[in-house]
């Protein structure tokens, strides 16, 4: 079990965020990179409710989780911290400098192309759907994610990974279309469907999202339900 | 003149674009880049008032420029080109592994936690604000973008740079940054306008964006302004 309280490696993570936002919070990522390198890691849990203090934005200038620090490597951004990590190993990311580069090409595709138009959708979905303008923008934002959706599944074909291999990228990958599984666009997709699928039966990435899990033991803040 | 018909490195871009677009197109990132480096390239021009065809999704997915060939290398996404790219010279990017993984984890930071906020509200100027949902949501975004002003100006401060010296990251941030400059958003932040106006102060940027409007050769759409 790569949580350990005596490990090297300290990422940031929420100890408490609401129930709609399990399993979307981005330390997952970083755990699942984790996992699959048998990497140990602690784990130092904020609050998602609660302002971060000053001292936390020099570590993190937005605010955000996760960081990852190992001895004098203070990193944050998931994308950051994955391509860091997948560096180690072959097995997340090809020692082949084309192949290597296609992979990063990914990630930064799913992170600059892809991601933004899907969180785009899912914060009028679950922040701004009562607001007027969210009301009038669903629609358009829904079909602009859904090209994005289109755009990847294309891509896949009848692939199992983006390229010929299991890397990094797929996981990544994998998690930013699952943003909007939840407003049930991904079954549109019967190859995305798969895609998510066969990179979150990974040990490695149950693992993750179990240890995800159980780090949510910081109280809910009052008036909320726990 | 990194620009060279017999170049080995082949990017594309557009041949025309509306003017309001001008300086904002991603292969001058890439362009930058490889000036810096003073690497030759040759570009493909694309037309962005036209269809893209089955053959250059397979190239781009998404269908955007850049894209970027040398041999068999064959990538898109510029903030993967430009990491490609930077991994070659230290000059853009530090061999320290400690350095490195900072200046990476800035690419990202510009790409993933800016670039979305500023680009939507940039958006809704552009495109959206006559939209009812555009006028509503326009002061939010603004605000949303500001937020992530004050974040990177925060952080930089009185510094030249990110880090401590000029990397890659540097490139992209403050073109990034640039997105919100038509709206009068960056002289609100006085360490932000001199962050921009120190990088595209560099012979290598001013090269770039000049190859960049010597490319806008192809003639505008029936009915369009050339």
């Amino acid at each position: 079990m790569p949580v350990s309280k005596d490990a090297d490696i300290e990422i940031t993570g929420f100890g408490w965020v609401p129930d709609f936002v399990k399993g979307q919070v981005r330390d997952l990522r970083v755990r699942w990179a984790l996992e699959e390198l048998g990497m140990s890691y602690r784990t130092r849990l904020l609050h998602a409710a609660e302002p971060r203090s000053e001292d936390y934005y020099r570590e993190q200038p937005f605010g955000q989780v996760p960081t990852y620090r190992d001895g004098d490597v203070q990193l944050f951004e998931s994308g950051s911290i994955l391509l860091y990590l997948a560096e180690k190993d072959e097995r997340l990311l090809p020692r082949d400098p084309a192949a290597k580069a296609r992979a990063i090409t990914w990630m930064f595709a799913a992170l600059n192309s892809v991601e933004p138009a899907l969180l785009n959708y899912g914060l009028i979905k679950l922040f701004y759907g009562n607001e007027e303008w969210g009301k009038l923008r669903e629609a358009g934002a829904r079909e602009f994610a859904e090209l994005k959706l289109k755009r990847v599944s294309d891509w896949l074909g009848d692939s199992e990974w983006l390229e010929d291999r299991f890397t990094v990228a797929d996981m990544l990958m994998s998690l930013v279309l699952g943003i909007v599984e939840p407003f049930g666009m991904i079954d549109d997709f019967p190859n995305l469907r798969a895609y998510i699928d066969r990179a979150t039966a990974r040990p490695a990435f149950k693992a993750a999202f179990k240890a995800q899990m159980a780090d949510y033991t910081l109280p809910a803040p009052e008036g909320m339900p726990a």
